[in-house]
């Protein structure tokens, strides 16, 4: 967190439980203070992000406005209210939010951090005494309609879709589609196929890649369907899923001004006390994460293996040398992007281990894992997307044929004899394949010296191209 | 395994590695004698159940059916497979299944077990003899245009599938229907509500029960659309997704032919290569079940948790007595029910666990965990469906209100001074709540004392059911 | 469940519900007979096994003469209980014991099951009427001094330390020895390393597999430590903890007899209230039995890349045919022994993934997902000792180098210029197998060409056996 | 990351690549400033902390120190290269340690990081030109006799111990002592015990959080008991564990120079092979960490059930107000250290699930998953040493009992009937109980309404503060 104005003093805020000082440059309150001193736990790293931050924002920027346009606020408070908010979504108050993810399980203290950094940047700009709670007050009029646990999971909702949107999509469409680009450009490339890590029958590096892009392809199908999910936000369920003391038209008016700041069509969950009570749907999110992430360790595995070597591997693609490998072995370069990728993949894995567990443990009318969800999720999204940018840009994008070790591996293959099944049944081409094994012949040689076939059949049935059926 | 055949000697039956003997009194052949003696791992419970082995034999009789359209199979033999296969899918041939999960890990020898069961079996009806591999014969005729690599993974759709619909949805939604009919009649119920444990404003028992069922409804839903993964078989790629030696049709024909046998919209997948070296649809749907799990055990929670008593704990529901609930301790009845629930919940946890960790292990052309995610999957399902059953028989649907509880419970509470926050502001109305608090009075008591509203205003503003805008 | 006894009308139980009818060749009451209603779930595969069975026989047992020498039952009673006991123990009446996992979390009806068939067998033995309670009762008696919640956990310790030692140690250690006797074996054969799947410097296959002997005896060693925290029992803390019913040197001597009856050095566990509320022990050795299941799984892997081809892959070593390889391409062998115990390995991290979320899970005084935590824990250790056998007989034992392939692939290996860094620096090093790299052409050749060594300084620093430091 | 330099343009720095420019103010040199660009993944919070940081510099420093005892470096260049070590342990460099846990899988670009930086620092120290590598080379001297594969895990092992050492013992033995403090100050109020979430019979408040002190206890030596695997260190390894490169006696030597630095015993590890390719040992220190956040787990659950009201739960315990519990509903205090510990307690389970599945991931001679298994392992030490002390402070120490509910709910208590198990037998109390609770009278006025006891005999044998044996 950057500190960007110099403290000079304090001022002091108050709550229900009494005053204490604040530093003056702050323009958070009493609440976030006294969370501050009692939740000093992983500081350093879970500080919330801008996601979060900005989710805050939006959801204090649309009630605002479903409150005045109801009646419920005055229009110039909520004009200020909204000013302020726009300044908290634009990130220009980040350093106002100094909370860490391991506080209430509500997510109460941020709702409050929010509520007080909103109403004294809007006392601010009103010309008013920052502390004073005049005329914009943190609870009355910001937290008008509200409760931290109907926002808390609205700012959820808001910050994960908006991840997935602006970050993760384009992020792992991008990598698909130099994939995918790959698998076309290579469609004419024969190499041998491998299943059980023994040789199989022949594929081309086309289809071998477009197995990965099928993967991606749904696998991020799949993270988007839980979008609808997501849609769904407890707003206006207040603080047990009743929307006791917000305007009965509330939670639905508000969604509509998250859709018009976001584009996403977010709608006032038809079952709040579901809403407040469990995130499933968030757990479903993190789920199709993991299922993502799965597709992207078989992917980076994949490219791994097949770019072992040099000399004793399989060796069938070349990668980019993006760094010196080895710190002792000059010469050798290692599969680095693969083994960021798939240390990704076990994070996100145990990200959602996290997440599931989290999203079981809800009690009565709230679960109170809200923060430690949301953090892991949101880690996932920013893990996966940062991870395939630099995937793709500095090793998918230089994916290479070895054609020499290709064509190679494909010579000496036994597993072509699968082609003479149809013809020679069965039993005599398992004969074929085991005599050339035994003989360390080709199979060709083989299946001549049995006489099971004649050279003109064999070079008729036995056409590797044939084979992968491309 | 019941044995309904006694032995009766033995029968010598080969393989490309040989000639060995298996009982005579069983139809498998070579290859599955093998795997017993290889892989006696997990004997006693981790035999291959109903499910796979009726899978298996809708997928064989459904590719005889195929190829015999296709003229890859005499009508006569094909006719013979699909009497064989009937009877495998009618569980008449169970006892000839007697292979473990944890096997060759493509499913292969099972693949081969279903071969040899249906040719044996088949050749028994053609009166010929066992083991000759004639006129039915494993590999060419009943494997005809197939791998284990493509079978097996179709297999395991079809049987997690029908799983889903012939056990899981009926169970659950059962469940959600007793659920849902308790939250409609106990609507007019008012309660106290709970946050963070602690006392909160009223709710009705209707509300509590409905989130529930909202939750049901939406991980329901979320195992549902999981479905439409599961619809794309791998069947027609053969050994490494190209569809060698299968007829170009033959996978679209095979799954024609599921859906005629199922009612399900089988379709053969789009890209064969995903299909059989990931197994992502079957991830989801593992997922979703744990999320279903998930919700069901917040709901097992709030049931026990509410129940909890009979004098020392919260007690605003009964639950049935179905058994004595301690060996020591006289009178007490414990919610024995809600107790399997959530052991169950946990173990759909390790099953998800095991499965995703599995399904991220592929390489090349195959992924070589698919016995033990299917497996996995299917014990989830069985689970769930069981527990849901039980949970709705002996528990949900002798749920009753302990009115006398509620009501004493209601009529302490001091959380519906949130009423009053409109009326008379958040601070006058914390104020009430703290002098209650502090004097062990009451809301109402505190209230008037205070002198913040009048004895009029209290009636008017403070009326629990109102508060639950049921 | 084998059947042994016809069944011949049913007998009438009861318990403080009232009276039930039942099997009459059944031994057990009421209570189990209820329980078989009430929770039919996964009966398939979940039905307790010998392990919990005998445990409980052995529990029973010397509670029966604990008590006795305690003079708080006679000794006829004592001995009727005993007798009975160790027919549980040895197995004779394993189809008296039909309950499955999922139960009451506490264990309670299996304890009650363990009661009711002791009882009647006892009541049986002396020429009584079954049913009766007389004159050995099940609770009054068998069940003396005791509470499912300090006996079920108490009989889950026993289980688990007893399975540990007769099945596991030795099943892992047997194959710990065949890859100990390789390494020995191999000592003197040179080939290549491999990090992040590259070339790397060489070292001996016997360095190799020694890696795996020392991951196995680390990892059996973890597990062996656990078996401490085991070691603390329950018993003598009956329903809560305060051993409320109990002689008060009732806990310290049952556990001398479980020891005498075991050879496990058995203790009362010094606090009690831990010991029925939290199973952290168990969690530990499920934990310890993950470890060792990774590090199975690292072994297994490195064996089937290590033996994969055999043309297209790395080849070094081969393992036995144990079987045909794919039922469409003859002549491949499949490594299925690593596939068998990978797929173990996915099931084990499942299970603990169950374990510790269960054992989180405990309230107040009790934990009540007992059943589920030792039902995983058992099966985790069944099969890994399972796989290890299988493992060790089928593959292990028959694993031979590829001495062609071993020293084809040494010889076009380029990292051995590591040795020259020490010579001519890491800067010179790096040239040489970049320009050997780039031009295809070995090692030696670039060195000499660039002139940074000669003829013989090459011969004397570059010694494969020598970069090994065997 | 504060920046406490200015930046003053560029310097050229040169790796076996080639050149690249580098910022004027940093040590850092070429691999560090590629690595920047290639792994942009998950910047803001991925960043090495000061334990890896630190733990990298007492491992250049021993070796150095090490080289030079043994000859293998001039003791200028190594009293050079100690005192820039020294001042990376003492935090002086930590604005040049600016990658991230997502790169290359061995740690290599960490450990070259910490060679070029103490490189560059030593020439500056000497007077000489950053970049040069002259008089001291980052990679022929302070990475002498090193390799990435056995320098990072190493690094790994000592920052790890370290962290468990000075972060984690002290801060939870401090809740535990508090805890036990709290035990004893309370060992004579009798207040219920729960079973089932049922009422049980009567305990001691000080055996009720005695049992948690007995977990913590526990839970604290497994995670001890981990250590003995962490003093195995890889150094000396090098490469592929065959020591190439290095002394004979380097890696014993180094391990001694570690040990006189933190008094940590640690020694060279016996197998280096095991000690590059699997990091089990981590793995089990990561699951005792698990076993631990379970324990603090069930403790803050208790607690926050224990506090549950103020009217409408069980309110046994009082713990103290920290901050306005809700934003809507003022009066009400909510259990937040208790939410933050089981939030911390479900990321500490999704930290250990990437640990495990990460440790299983290694190939022949390396597991390239080093960082991000380091990395999850130090977060949640962190994170349980920073919640204990939280929860230690602002809860643990001010929980009081609420005499007045306690007393209450022991009057109303019915299971003390128990206590007459053994005077007038199970069935006879049992039906005292049932008649209580059907009229809702107190279990003595049953017992005398019955006959079954005199007045005197249940004023002697029902004695709550007995029947806890405490």
């Amino acid at each position: 967190m950057t500190d960007t104005t110099a403290s000079t003093g304090t001022r002091t805020e108050s709550d229900t439980m009494g005053r204490l000082e604040v530093d003056a440059s702050r323009y958070w309150g009493a609440q976030t203070e006294r969370s501050i001193h009692n939740f000093p736990i992983g500081r350093d790293t879970f500080v919330w992000g801008r996601p979060v931050i900005r989710a805050l924002g939006i959801l204090k920027k649309g009630a605002a406005q479903a409150n005045a346009e109801l009646g419920e606020l005055p229009t110039d408070i909520a004009d200020l209210i909204v000013k302020a908010a726009d300044e908290v979504i634009a990130g220009k108050l980040d350093d106002h939010f100094p909370l860490v993810v391991f506080q209430t399980g509500s997510g109460t203290q941020s709702n409050m951090n929010a509520n007080e950094v909103i109403s004294n940047r809007a006392i601010q700009l009103a010309g008013g005494e920052m502390g004073s709670k005049a005329p914009v007050h943190p609870n009355d009029h910001v937290n008008r309609g509200q409760s931290s646990n109907d926002t808390f999971p609205t700012a959820m909702h808001i910050a994960v879709v908006l991840e997935l949107r602006e970050r993760l999509y384009g992020s792992v469409q991008k990598l698909r589609d130099t994939l995918h680009a790959k698998s076309e450009e290579y469609a004419g490339i024969v190499k041998v196929g491998r299943t059980h890590l023994q040789d199989a029958t022949p594929i081309t590096l086309g289809q071998e890649i477009g197995g990965w892009v099928a993967q991606l392809d749904f696998a991020l199908g799949e993270v988007k369907h839980t979008e609808a999910g997501l849609y769904d936000l407890a707003i206006g369920g207040t603080a047990v899923g009743t929307g006791l003391n917000a305007h009965p038209k509330f939670g639905d008016l508000a969604a509509k001004k998250y859709e018009a700041e976001t584009g996403v069509p977010f709608r006032s969950a038809e079952n709040k006390f579901a809403a407040l009570s469990a995130h499933d749907a968030l757990v479903q999110t993190s789920a199709a994460l993991r299922t993502l992430s799965g597709a992207l360790m078989k992917m980076a595995n994949d490219v791994r293996w097949l770019a072992s070597g040099p000399r004793n591997g399989i060796g069938e693609i070349v990668i980019p040398e993006n760094e010196p490998g080895s710190s002792i072995m000059p010469g050798k370069v290692n599969p680095t992007q693969s083994e960021a990728m798939t240390m990704v993949a076990t994070r996100v894995f145990g990200n959602d281990a996290t997440v599931a567990f989290a999203g079981s443990q809800g009690n009565f009318q709230l679960n109170v894992f809200k923060p430690v969800m949301v953090h892991a999720v949101l880690e996932s999204v920013r893990l996966i997307s940062d991870a395939c940018l630099a995937f793709n840009d500095n090793c998918a994008a230089g994916i290479e044929p070895n054609l020499e070790k290709i064509g190679h591996n494909l010579s000496v293959n036994l597993m072509q004899v699968t082609a003479l099944n149809k013809h020679i049944g069965y039993d005599k081409a398992a004969a074929i394949a085991k005599k050339a094994h035994k003989e360390g012949s080709s199979m060709k040689e083989a299946a001549l010296s049995l006489g099971y076939v004649t050279e003109e059949e064999f070079a008729r049935w036995v056409v590797p191209l044939d084979m992968t059926h491309s």
